[in-house]
């Protein structure tokens, strides 16, 4: 028994079967709408317009929905609607199932739109005399839902709720498990998020709209930690050795977060607590600093990490200032010193998902490498040092207005082009790498890395210029992401020309130069059609934990699945690391 | 195809399925093994000897197990051992599946043994340089369990306690869901909860061994709320009107019951924070003021609570001083003020899942009022007021050694026996009970509640004796409960000869007189036989709840399927009272 559907404004007619409801039809018709609660009848998100066919009666609560969206007594709930003869509809926009984009650029990954945070108003009705039901009983039942976790706090506040609000109140669910506030009013659009890239160097925060997945705003900051030591290893070795000092560096990294926490909020007019989810992705040692776990283990062999996955913890423990009952999701580490910037970066890209010969470079000051063979995936990091971000360099900095990002030959000198087109304040990675690269070709540098200037310097522009010492950090930089690559290429059997593809994420987005980097050895010798720029994949993939939770368990898996391949093990590594060192293309 | 298992020390001999799991074959031979950990072969408690037949290879972690279990290596775990060929066994004592009885008195109600709290005693691996694995993890491999939830400071102890208790250690796991603290060293065998009766007059606390499900000590003293009103009403009206005196209320309670916890503990040998998991019943009102929970809703019709289930609350939250990580179960309200002691006591007595017509009293300040006919269940409470728990009374007291329990005719006089023997002190609620029934008899007092000896009082023993005053309390208090009986059973067009039992809860325990109370009035005119005095059935339920989990979502449905009967919005309540006040059998 089938019946047909036309569907507006798409021009499309489907059959299908009877007895069954509009919201399966449509997700069968390939024209998906929303089901943020899950068809339970209580989001009012899936809204369709009856245009010709017999309009059904309301279900309980449907016309109290509608009438608070506004619409025409036309619109029916598609989760309620269950279909029973030829209909003629019309999709409002606000219905069709929302995707979101997690990454800017080239590549474009949608996910299914499903934020951590969901909110439901409800007007919940007065209890009756003779049943005289428990308040939560009643809003758990307009909800719809099942039992939920509730704070004390939570629950102490519900009864003055209910009684300022008239009883319109709007619950706030998280992950499907928590009433984890209840909100006078309807509040339902109002739902925010922070996203955290936590580097070890820079520190970005993304405000993000989970009513609709938009990112609404974006603050970075210089990682206060760097004060106490410019890499991994020697922020490690200090709170190792120290625990009050863990403690300095915990603290120092949750004031620069909390500070981008209120800058982001007062950017888009928002107060921080408004903010009821947060999620993070560092690399393994921000994300023991930050959660204030101990770094032994990742002091010493075989470098393993406290944890890998973890469930939301309370914000309010970590001391981040956002909603009292906010919490926070932490990126699952992969393995050592590979975290979640890693897991966040492949579940933004999908390369988990792919099947070719594959590289996937996050070069930042700790270097994350991920190879992939079919469905086969290894991993490594290697301590490049913060050369990259512009760090450790006389005249470096991050890519912020001034800094010059890209360098160019000119009339055989250089011409420098700065961010924001400002003046000339320093150089970051980019700009390095590529004045690196021209001075190797114009004879200023020898592939050993030998200033040949008699001022032993290389000027860029105006007074700036690189030193000896510049070109040594740059060195080892190139030198430890080189030899990471070559080893998990030669451990595979595999060689640069085996890649199929080539993913750069990291700060230095689309403006490292392909063509500068395979000279001086960063990347092996591909076709320069087979690189593709990322961005900040990190905060890609963090921002994607908070609007589309199902990335979460993906990232879990692949967190899971993926191999370690541990160069510290090895013994050819310092060999092969030394022999990395020299300026020059390899295949 | 099978095979025979003969199973010693019981002299059977069964036929089974080959290829199932040894511990499947033993249930199907109703001989059920432990298996607390579910049969993951983690907690070592189904350990079987094999006397003859083929003994198989140790499985992973087996052996080890055996070793720390202190068997010979003829012992094997029931939930690995798949059954392949014939097979004579033992069953050593400590495998079979504990049921524990959690009523002390003449009906013994056994539930499964599956405790709130279970513990596993793991020594995990070292992980490998290669696969650099995380320590929770392993862990988390080692108990075989998937994800669970880890509060902050637990994640921050793993490392350290690993390496000081040279990585063996327990995971303590909460319902299954939460990995609530790591224990250095094999600490399996201590694990406590504790178990409180939060009664309007009276709190008890009794300490549990979650390890084996018995109870290891029980101390009892006043809900020093009571100084600041003697009911339910009194105290509503105070929190009600100042949120100031709820929070005292509020605070005089958890004094109490922190007391309590010290005095149980210290009995035991324990201190406060090794006591992992509490429970807590107490009448609405009584929950409510425990929680901090507005009692506005109770203050007015229709009287409904905020809450009736709720999930696990943080001890430390409440104010609760037991363990950090503790958690509180709430037994869940009912409706109105028939709360979590009487929701309780059906699942200690097993009330609900009768069929017969029949009667569930819990007589303390507030009297609860169970109805049930065939599978429908019906309820109500009643303001009895104090003097069931023998305040309010010019001489009356708790029973407490000292107090007059029993009064019998003696020479045309009285025969008082006191708790423990001791010297009268003042007289408890069964010993008034008594008095007024033999005073009713000898003509001392009238059945409209007046005193005619010459001196209004009516002499107990020594200098103690009943005032006018004391009557009329007892006639309130008696009429309370009446009327609310006369009125269930009318609606339901129901008659005292109608009932096939009546269950009777409380304070009282066994030595309240069913002659006597007949004679009141108190309790309707049945035979005898009928009655059964269940104790403190709301502390049985309230341990049941620890120790095993099962019951509280029993107790959850029944709460949410008995039916309200509210006596308030009833116009012939008041009359029905009035004429109940008389003192005299009913039918």
């Amino acid at each position: 028994m089938t019946t047909t559907l036309e569907i507006l404004p798409l021009a499309k007619k489907v059959k299908v079967r009877k007895k069954i409801f509009l919201s399966e039809a449509l997700r069968d018709a390939d024209v998906p709408v929303s089901l943020y609660c899950q068809g339970r009848g209580v989001c009012g998100k899936c809204f369709i317009e009856v245009l010709d066919g017999k309009l059904p009666f309301f279900q309980p609560g449907e016309e109290e929905l509608l009438k608070r969206a506004g619409l025409s007594p036309a619109h029916r709930l598609a989760c309620q609607f269950v279909v029973e003869s030829d209909i003629r509809l019309r999709i409002p926009e606000r219905s069709l199932l929302g995707r979101v984009a997690v990454l800017d650029p080239a590549i474009e990954i949608r996910l299914p739109f499903d934020p951590v945070i969901k909110k439901y108003a409800v007007s919940l009705p007065r209890p009756e005399v003779t049943t005289a039901e428990a308040e939560l009983d009643l809003l758990l039942r307009a909800v719809k839902s099942g039992p939920l976790t509730i704070p004390l706090a939570v629950l102490q506040e519900l009864p003055l709720t209910l009684q300022r609000s008239g009883r319109l109140i709007t619950a706030v669910v998280r992950g499907g498990q928590e009433l984890m506030a209840v909100e006078p009013g309807d509040t339902s659009a109002a739902i925010f998020g922070v996203a955290f890239d936590l580097g070890t160097t820079t520190l970005v925060a993304e405000l993000v709209d989970l009513a609709s997945g938009r990112t609404m705003g974006r603050e970075a900051c210089l990682n206060s930690q760097t004060a106490y030591g410019a890499d991994v290893v020697s922020r490690i070795s200090l709170a190792y050795e120290d625990s009050g000092r863990a403690a300095i560096l915990r603290r120092a990294v949750l004031s620069d977060m909390n500070r981008l926490i209120r800058e982001t909020a007062a950017s888009a007019g928002l107060s921080p607590v408004m903010i009821q989810a947060a999620s993070v992705a560092g690399n393994t040692a921000m994300s023991h600093l930050f959660l204030g776990l101990p770094v032994d283990t990742l002091a010493v062999a075989p470098f393993n990490p406290v944890f890998s996955a973890l469930p939301d913890l309370p914000a309010s423990e970590l001391g981040l200032e956002i909603h009292p009952q906010g919490t926070v999701y932490i990126a699952p580490n992969i393995r050592s010193f590979v975290g979640g910037d890693t897991s966040a970066g492949l579940a933004a890209s999908g390369f988990s998902d792919g099947r070719t010969t594959a590289l996937y470079l996050d070069l930042g000051t700790n270097g994350e490498i991920v190879l992939r063979k079919g469905r086969k995936l290894w991993t490594t990091s290697t301590a490049a040092g913060p050369a990259f971000e512009g760090m450790n360099i006389s005249c470096g900095m991050l890519a912020l207005p001034g800094a010059i990002y890209k360098v160019e030959e000119d009339l055989g000198g250089f011409r420098c082009s700065t961010v924001d087109g400002a003046p000339a304040k320093g150089v970051c990675g980019t700009g390095l790498i590529d004045a690196a690269s021209l001075s190797l070709e114009q004879g200023l540098l020898t592939p050993q890395g030998q200033v040949t200037t008699a001022s032993k310097t290389i000027p860029l522009t105006g007074s700036l210029a690189l030193t000896q010492k510049d070109i040594r950090e740059l060195q080892l930089a190139v030198g430890a992401v080189k030899a990471g690559i070559r080893m998990m290429l030669e451990a595979n059997g595999l060689k640069a020309g085996d890649l199929e593809e080539v993913l750069i994420a990291g700060a230095f987005g689309s403006y490292l130069s392909v063509e500068h980097s395979i000279r001086l050895g960063l990347l092996p010798e591909v076709e320069q059609r087979l690189v593709r720029f990322l961005g900040n994949a990190s905060l890609a993939g963090t921002k994607a934990f908070l609007v589309s939770v199902p990335s979460r368990k993906k990232a879990e898996e692949t967190a899971a699945r993926i191999e370690h391949f541990s160069l510290a093990s090895r013994p050819a590594f310092q060999e092969v690391f030394v022999s990395s060192l020299e300026f020059r293309t390899w295949k």
